[in-house]
């Protein structure tokens, strides 16, 4: 963990002790940005950071022109073990897809979307890293060239960003999984595409007790 | 194959042939049902099978109150192959989460299921047997519990009918799979899995050459 990353995820726990101790309930207002890094003492690119992240995870919820307000923080209407099987499904039969259908130019795009998003990470530009790590899974959905995988895949979408958000948030257990992103993206290259599937199967039950078959 | 089906079979085939030797287009009448029957030396109700079948298959078009119709006789705005590959996706996947949740209760039904699919196919009840076979496949996703499993599969119901009617359609290719359902059934009776996800996969793609890892 870099430290730019320990500073912002330090923050986040700050906003969700503030939270806490001040017995702030769902929508009840935040002070503004500049008081809060006042309080806890960070920067204010920080500050707006971790906001970001709490945002996607639904534990906040900014109004634009009124401010930054509590929200539930609960996950969509499914359960996590409905979405992550849903998601592994997809991103399972994808894979064995791409691995047919890859072009040279797929494997530079993807190769550009893990390099940014293993950036981002390192540099602890969490909210980009979201985007980044969503945008290389996507690439390859995209690659099996399947409308249906794809277009259920993007209806998942907003449900998986929650959960990637909240996994961030959960900073102690966070794995950082660069290097099964890497080993996907390499087994791809080369075509491995049961290598891949069990990588890419690894990579969403990480953190989870469940796991399907 | 049982005299009826062949019955039904061949009337499909004598329609199919009167559409081709008339000329007929897209768009163009068939003769009422009556003066059909006689052109093809067949009772009424087994033409009526006939031209069921026909119409699930998108080849001819009923209009209330004005007739029957040429119809343009293709597959949904999909491919088979991606269609065959998503629902084979999530039937492998469904059959896994309904070995591990299944209830006596949901057995029974399915076995209730299979027992009418079975006997409408033998009986060459070929419109119900379609419904029937769809709604075994479609108590198996239902088990799985997966609320994303279950809505997708509702989208694709209305491709695989057109899909199933149009195999039935090629009455020299079409395989009777009831054995393959028989153990389909069993194997999930029994909580084999694996064996279970192999037969579901085979099933659809018995007649495709294509297959999927």
């Amino acid at each position: 963990m870099t430290k730019n990353r320990n500073l912002v995820n330090e923050t986040i726990q700050q906003v969700e002790n503030y939270i806490q101790q001040n017995e702030l309930m769902i929508g009840d207002k935040l002070p503004i940005e500049k008081e809060l890094a006042e309080i806890f003492g960070v920067g204010r690119s920080t500050l707006r950071e971790a906001v970001k992240i709490l945002v996607y995870s639904n534990v906040l919820e900014v109004k634009q022109g009124s401010g930054t307000f509590v929200k539930n923080g609960s996950i969509g209407e499914f359960s996590t073990t409905d979405l992550l099987r849903a998601r592994s499904m997809i991103e399972s039969q994808a894979i064995v897809l791409a691995a047919m259908y890859r072009t040279d130019k797929d494997m530079l795009r993807l190769k550009e979307v893990l390099f940014q998003r293993n950036r981002l990470l390192e540099a602890g530009n969490f909210s980009e890293y979201i985007e980044a790590d969503l945008a290389f899974h996507q690439q390859i959905v995209a690659m099996s060239q399947n409308p249906f995988l794809i277009k259920w895949y993007n209806e998942l979408l907003p449900d998986i960003k929650l959960h990637l958000s909240q996994q961030v948030l959960r900073m102690e257990d966070y794995q950082d999984n660069t290097s099964l992103h890497n080993t996907i993206y390499r087994a791809l290259l080369e075509g491995k595409a049961e290598e891949a599937q069990a990588m890419v199967q690894k990579n969403i039950f990480t953190d989870e007790e469940d796991e399907i078959g």
